[in-house]
Parts: C-alpha cells; structure tokens; sequence
C-alpha cells in the first residue's frame, strides 16, 4: 500500500457543478479535470457551507461551520482562536502551503487586543489564517498583498494597476481599457497574455512549488481566483463559445415569492442578470475560464504523474460556491440553490485501498467542512474532534462499512452586511440570517423572522415549486426544522479542551475537592 | 441626579433564593441583604445561564451564553478571544478589581499558541478573564493562587495547608481536625476564628479596597466562595439553626423518571443527599453559612452608606446557583429545577429616576447575562452589542418603557464530563447537553437524544409533575422547541466585526469591486 504523503488542494473560485464535463455539461469540455474524476470518487451532492466566499473558505479551511468560526461574510474575520489545517499541520512539524486566494481576514483588533508581537511567527500564521504563502491574490483590491500585480510589472506590465488595465480589461475599438468588471465588456479578450493571466500564474507558481519539494512531503493550496468576477477572459479563451452554447435560463419565480428573495432581487447583480442578454453575453465567457483552467490543470497533472507524485498525493477538487448566471433571475451567489450551493467535489485517494472506488460517482451528502479532516487522516495526523465538525471522506473512497453518515447538509447565509437587509429595513439587531437543510429528498430553508422555503428536490430538482408555506408540507418542514436544531446544538464551541482532557476530567475531581460524602 | 460611578457586583456561591428572608426563608433572617433589596429591585424570576459554577460565571462575566463563551464546564477555559466587563472597562481605562472567587481558568494551550508573552499585561489580564486581581481564592485547590492560605499563614495558622486544618476542618472529641469535605462533620465548628474566615476575610479586602479608592471611580467584583462546599462554617455561625428549622424535603419522583434524572442519581452527592438524616445533618450548617455572609455583608452597606458610596454605586447582588440541598433526592446544583436555577437577584440603581422602583418587585425574566450590559450602560460605556447577548436591567429599575422584554430565560448544562455520561453510555461524540428554556408559565428542558421535561409552573411550581412525555402538551413542548431553535440561531459567534463596522459594510463593496454592472 502506497502511503500518502502530499495534499494537493485546489479550489476554483464560483465554480458551478454543471459547468464541468463529468458533471454534465454538454458543450464546455474539461478532460484534465474528467480525468481526475476517473481515477478519484466524484461527489454529486456536495454542499458547501455557504454560498458567499468568505465564510464557505473559512469552512474549508477550518472545519467548521460558519456559526462555529465566526466568519458569516465576506471581510468579517474568525477570532484568532479559530485554527485551521495549516495550524494543524503546523503542530505536526509540517506546513499547508498557499498559491492563490483564500479570503482570509486577520482579526487585526483581536491580536492587537492580545498584544502579539505582529513580528512572530504566531502572528504571522495568524494573519494569513495558519497558510504558509508563496503567492497570494485576492482580486486586485487595495490591500498590498497582490503579489500578482507585482508579477504583471516583471513581465513588464506598465501602468498605475496592470491588473486592472490588462488582465481585468479588454481594448474598445479605439484601443483604450474597456474594464472587464462591466459585463458588456465580457466578450473582449483580457488585454494580458494568456500565458501571464492569473491563472497561468497560480499553475506556474504551484508547478514551481511542487517541483524544489522534490520529495519531501507537502500540501499545497491551489486556489484559483477564477471563473469569479470580472468576467473577461485573455484569447483564444474568450472566443470558444457562443451565445448558443448557453444552454437554458432558469425562469425568476415571483408569484408569491419570499420576501428575503424579492429583497434580492434589487441586488445590481439581479438587475442586470435579470436581462437575458446579459446572460447570454456573459455565460461564454464564464465557460472560457473554466475552460483555461482545466487546461492548466492539464499542464499540473502531468507534472505529477511524471514526477511519480500521483503515487503519495491526495487530491480533492472543488470550487467554494456557484454562481446563478442569470438563472432564476440571479446573478452572484449567496442564496440556497443548487447553482450556487452544490459544488463540483471530486477526491483522488492514492491508496490501493481506494482502487475499487475509481471512477465511481457517490451520492453521499459530502460538505467542505470534510476537507479538513479528509486531509489530516490521509496525512495521519489526528482529527482534533473537539474542534473539526465535518467527517474524513476515506471511509467513502475506500469502501469502508459508513454506519450514520451525515443525513443533511447545512448551509448559512449572513445577509446582514447586503442591500437586501436595508430593503427588508431590518436592524443590525435583527438576526439576518438563514440556513439550508439538505436532506436525501428535500431542501428546506429557515430564515429568522419569515417563512421557510421548502423544495422537493426528487420530484423538483429544479427547485421551481416552493412548498414552504404549502400545508400539505407542514410535516416535513417541521422534520428539517428538529433536524437544524440537534444540528445548531451540536456546534463546537467547547473549543479549549480536548477530547483527551474531558475524558481526563470525567467523573474526576481536582485533588483536595471532596464533593457528596458523608 | 447623581451619576453613577462605581459598580459594585457581589455574588454569593450556590446560594439559593429562597435562603434568604425577603425571598420569602422563614427562620433564617438576612436583613442586610433584605435591606439592599428595599432600597433596591428584587427580581423574582432571575435564572443563571448554567447551574454550574463555571459557565455560570464566564455568563456573568461576558453577557454571553455558555454556547457562545464555550466554557460549558468547570476547568473549560473560555478561548483567548472571549472578553468580559474587566476587558470592556479596561477599554475605557477603567479596570474591574476583583476580590474572591472566578472560577476563571486560562487557557493555556491558546496563549502559548499565539505566542502571548506570558509577561504581558495582556496575558496577566487574559489568565483573569480580564479583573485585575485584589484577592483570589477558588477554594483550597493546588493551584497555586490560594491568597486565603497565606493570609491564614499571616494570621498564625500553622501546618501544611492551614486552609483546610482550620477552615475547612472542625475537631473531633479528641481534638484531631475533622474534614469539612465529610459532611457528616458539618454540625462541627470550623476551626478558624469566625474573623478570619473566607468570608470575613474577602469583606475585609473589599472594605479596604472602597476606602483606599477614595473618590476615584472604581468597580469590584466582591464574590464570595460561600455557602458552598464544604459545609462548615465557624462558630457562632454553625450553631445558631436546627433540624427542625430546615423545611420541607421535596421528594424524589422516580417513576418514569427522565434518563438524564435518572443518570445523576449515580452521583455521589445524590446517593448521600438521598438521606434525609444528611439533609437535616447539612442544612443548618448552610443556613449558617448564609447567615455570616449577611452580617458581614452588613459591615459592608455601612461603609458605602458612611463615606456616601450609596449614592454613586451601582450595586447587583446574585448567586451563581443555587443547591439542591436534599430536595428531589439530589444533591449539588446543574439540572434544571428551581433550586438550582434560580437565584437571588437584586439590583440597587442609585440614580434618581429609579426612586420609583426602590423595595420593589419584578417578576420579568432576567439573566445573568443581563450583568454585564447593566453596568456598562450605568457606567457610561457603549454596549459591544456584536458580543453581548444579555440587556441592561436599567429600563426597568427606572421603569423606563421596555418593549419586547425577552420571553423566555434559557439554561444550559453539558454533562460531558461527568459520571452520567458513563452511565448512559455515551461517548465524547455524543452531544451530552441539555438545555432549559423557562417561558412565563412554562419550564422545557430539551435533552440531545432523550425525550424532553416539561413543568407547568402555575399549576405545579415545585415542578413534581413532568409533562415531558404527556401527548396532552405536544403543543406547549412544540412551542418552546421553537424558542429554543430561534435562540439558538441567534448566538453572536460573529464576534470579530463591530456594529460600526457591519454598519459600514452593508450594501458597501471594497474600492475597486464592481459586482452586477453592465
């Protein structure tokens, strides 16, 4: 039996499930990420944590669910008590390393609070949410870490923001910037060479990486920052697919709507995604990225198969939302449909234990809270389970008798900081959120202070018909509802002590303390 | 008006409310506390977030519910990024002082692993849950902090721990120390000298501590170890009440008695409490420990009242549980019977807009969450209300109009840790948990894989008769499973971001962000 030495982590950023050959889609191709499903279990109902970045990373990364960390949005950091894979791999002597983007927020307040030296190692893990990086971007945002406006300028990028100017633009007829961050510049090619866009980068960065470990064991983070906004996309990408390949648009159900999704709706993104020209000019540009990437992929397989790597190496792909592109009349993310919540999850377990499994699909309810702990059993290092809320994966890919597997997935949403609470004129008091309940037949939404939504996703896999204030419904809305609450108490919060010192301490006073005798 | 400028917050240990005379005790007469409570608002219906000491405390201390503070049992530090009132006053350059008992337990692995300089006044205050501390003694633990020994020491005490030869010991016929921890020792006197015990010691320090304020503003946290274990108390204390002033034994209900009930039953203060001989052996010991506390609390009032402290103090006097004493056949304190969950609770406001309460009543719901944003609203600092989740009390010992008062008080309890779990069998996986929610007619208990207790506290107010599993009272069970989820769902884990800042934030993207634009 192989043993697994490496991890090899790699997210695509608002990636949806069905824009990805094996899982379906009929026009955009994606061998090299096919491939890896060939030879790994390929998850079909996989949810992440939330549809929003932030806080669905920060479940990757951690664990745990978003009321566990703490990071409901975007730009919102986890306490510095949160830890991470890395901070686990950290305590064992090794380190999770980073290409790409993360969305990691450093609770500058807390360490400041604590008065750690901003010097220390401790307190540079701590900022970077336990990643050791060799290269981070997180969009070209005004924050300084953007090592890839750096790049652009070595490769001799002029300008004020050669991010925004080459690789988030296209050229008008007139050859000045049109910016990609407006949708009806979606069709022009990225003004940066291909060869230079982000995500050659990353893949450069991540092949570099790979190839100096030689073979000393690693884990790496290979976050894409694409197919995410802006949409626009360097050639040949921009020019492979056309309005016809779009496929269809899901239709805006408003009769009767829910009040948290009407206040969606005057969202910019709903705006304009609402116009179906905007989606059809959009959709093939969005498949383009993706397109990229999986090539890319192609050029980082090969590397492994050829360095012997696919021998030691545990592999999960994933992405860390969807993206409505227009269906339902959506744009972006953040509420509980399949577009936005389900994800492409695809593990490659090396072992020979998991040969019977390859190239099999699961439709077990799998969560991105279940990396973590997937990663730390691959690379045998202890499940710290007073803390880690997802379950490891290997018992799936190796066929392992599964007794209780998880009955739901659960996702959130903090609508607090977004337009939609203004419109719904709810306080920063008002708990502005809600959660999904994903069980094997049914989806079933809770929002705080309105009514649920409830979809019947075996006989409505579309999710068009929302039962949630259908009477008929009402026992199975209330089954979902007993099934969030176990799940809401079963939270870890009891995050000082392990499992090692409550076991210590059952049924065992301190020295001295005598208490009920007579 | 006069301003309010000291806080004054003193807690009794495993007090219950109904050993005290103005909360209706019928031989033990505790007029100095009865005192404050006519100048003051006794609430009638205050319940502790947890009947254990511990989360208990850390509830009082931070405003926050032991789910969200993550200090669900004794010796469970809270992680490093809790903050209690000392880390809010220290905010505003003012300090919480501390005399007594905490219970606060750092943690330890947190701080070495944000590499806290362990020198620091971060870390000094972190290893306090942020009091600065005057005098701490936690009981006669190896701990190291025991001021109370040394004190004893200084006093002339002698012998390997003075503390528990003469404090926590009587003497037998033949002069040798006799445990207080055996409560069969509890009719014997202490053999400290009534002035130097923990009691007398602890009014000692908090009288020279307001005195050497002066006329700076100061705030203390005056926490008596007191009446809890053991029992033992110094003469005159332990022979001023008899078997026949101890009141009636409420019995144990054993029929179909609820698993978890059942489980506590196997506990060595049940198996000796299950004795009515202990029962009356035990409390007039209690009552005497009750008693001296509220002479000395006596000396206390005068001094406030003599150097005008009454006039600009704001004074909360509350236990962190109560006992059951023998009643139901249990011993100790954690379920959920009133005996143990609620406790006494006065607030004495000095300002002139409460002269309208002063000697009253109020039969609202209130927390001991509630500490912690009534002193900081009297004191004049803002609410951190991204972490508070208890409400100040001032709008209503001013009677000031109070709009959706909370309708239900919660509690909770995790027996992870504790010699029912073995008995039921269950591992450190299980969710050992349960939680009250105690509505204005109802208590529900909601156990993690049992079947719930339900009291109607109109018609049966000593709680003799569960509805838990009564088909009658689905829908009242129903009902308050509902507040359960909705409180629930509404813990503040995000607790990195500020109103202000989420204020900011909302509808607000980053410079350079442009989502939904055509």
């Amino acid at each position: 039996m192989s043993k697994i030495r490496n991890f090899l982590f790699i997210m695509a950023d608002q990636l949806r499930a069905d824009y990805l050959s094996c899982y379906g889609h009929k026009v955009l191709h994606t061998p090299h990420i096919d491939g890896l499903a060939a030879r790994g279990v390929r998850f079909t109902r996989a949810y992440v944590q939330s549809g929003v970045c932030g806080p669905s990373r920060m479940s990757y990364y951690t664990g745990r669910y978003p009321s566990s960390h703490g990071a409901t949005w975007n730009f919102i950091p986890m306490p510095v008590d949160e830890m991470g894979l890395g901070d686990y791999l950290e305590a064992e002597g090794r380190s999770l390393h980073l290409v790409g983007k993360t969305h990691v927020e450093p609770d500058r307040e807390g360490m400041e609070r604590l008065g750690l030296d901003p010097a220390s190692d401790a307190a540079a893990l701590l900022r970077e949410g336990g990643f050791r990086v060799i290269a981070r971007h997180e969009g070209d945002l005004p924050s300084g870490k953007e090592d890839y406006k750096a790049y652009l300028e070595r490769q001799g990028y002029e300008g004020e923001d050669p991010w925004l100017e080459y690789a988030n633009s296209g050229r008008d007829a007139r050859g000045r910037a049109a910016s990609g961050w407006l949708m009806r510049n979606a069709h022009l090619p990225a003004a940066v060479d291909e060869q230079h866009s982000e995500t050659a980068y990353a893949t450069d960065e991540a092949l570099k990486f790979i190839t100096e470990q030689g073979d000393q064991p690693w884990a790496l983070h290979l976050s894409y920052i694409k197919p995410h906004w802006p949409y626009i996309v360097p050639a040949p990408y921009h020019d492979m697919y056309r309005e016809a390949d779009t496929g269809e648009i899901l239709p805006a159900q408003t009769r009767d709507e829910h009040p948290v999704l009407k206040a969606y709706r005057k969202h910019d993104e709903a705006l304009s995604f609402s116009r179906p020209e905007v989606v059809r000019h959009v959709r093939p540009t969005y498949m383009g990225l993706i397109k990229q990437i999986d090539d890319h992929l192609g050029r980082l397989f090969t590397l492994l198969e050829e360095s012997g790597r696919m021998e030691d190496t545990l592999i999960v792909f994933c992405a860390d939302h969807g993206d409505f592109l227009g269906d339902r009349g959506f744009g972006e993310k953040e509420l509980f449909f399949e577009e936005v919540q389900r994800v492409p999850f695809i593990v490659y377990d090396p072992s020979e234990q998991a040969d019977a499994t390859r190239g099999t699909t699961s439709r077990r309810l799998v969560e991105a809270v279940d990396v973590v702990p997937t990663a730390l059993e691959a690379l045998g290092v202890e499940i710290p389970r007073h803390r880690v809320e997802g379950r490891s994966l290997l018992p799936l890919t190796r066929k392992q008798p599964v007794k209780d597997w998880r009955r739901f997935a659960i996702s959130e949403l903090d609508y607090t900081a977004r337009r939609a609470r203004k419109v719904l004129r709810r306080s920063l008091d008002d708990n502005c959120r809600g959660w999904m309940v994903r069980s094997d037949r049914w989806k079933f939404v809770y929002w705080d202070g309105y009514r649920a939504q409830l979809f019947d996703m075996k006989n409505d896999p579309k999710e068009l018909h929302d039962l949630g204030a259908d009477p008929a419904h009402a026992e199975v809305r209330e089954e979902h509802q007993q099934m969030l609450l176990r799940w809401m108490l079963s939270r870890k919060s009891r995050v000082a002590a392990t499992y090692k010192r409550l076991d210590f301490m059952t049924d065992n006073l301190p020295p001295g303390i005598h208490i009920g005798q007579w």
